[in-house]
């Protein structure tokens, strides 16, 4: 098995996570493990956040020419984005967060 | 001391917080403690990342209308942005990454 593909099944297995979307710069999907049935959902998640992640690179370089963007994390109530960018593409991994597991980290 | 003065004088003295802005949802400066010399860096702050904010907010509730954004982090190599949104600002924290810290930690 390739690395990529140990790295994948390794994220996979993580607890909550629900899937994951390597894309390219365009917003191009080049893998995705979410499922057959969560086309519109993923199509959303490739769009949304390789739009975000651009912007974030020109946030940190407008600020910084000599900083690079290494990582970013958009949390809400009922799931988290993980985002690792890479020269040409992001790894995202979609992450639920479980309510009750919330608050005991809040505690 | 109001409570909002009391946090805003916590977070400032948090290990490598550069400083902290309160943007408005329109992405006009509320609040702002990085200091005079800087308004170029507080208007790209504020101007990035209130849009970054906007679009992180609809990639959630495009998912599930009933979610909601709670916080997102832009990290890069010298510098990390942390955002807590609240009804209609955006609470924007910059700390600067000690590399030998973040060395540690990576470790």
């Amino acid at each position: 098995m390739s690395e990529v593909e140990e790295r994948i099944t390794r994220i996979k297995q993580h607890k909550g996570v629900k899937g994951l979307l390597i894309v390219g710069d365009d917003g191009n999907i080049i893998r995705n493990t979410l499922g057959s049935g969560s086309d519109k959902e993923s199509k959303s998640y490739a769009h949304h956040v390789s739009e975000i992640a651009k912007k974030a690179k020109s946030v940190i370089r407008d600020i910084n020419p000599l900083d690079d963007l290494t990582f970013f994390r958009i949390k809400a109530k009922r799931q988290e984005i993980l985002v690792a960018p890479d020269k040409s593409y992001f790894l995202i991994v979609i992450q639920n967060i479980d309510e009750d597991n919330d608050a005991i980290n809040r505690s």
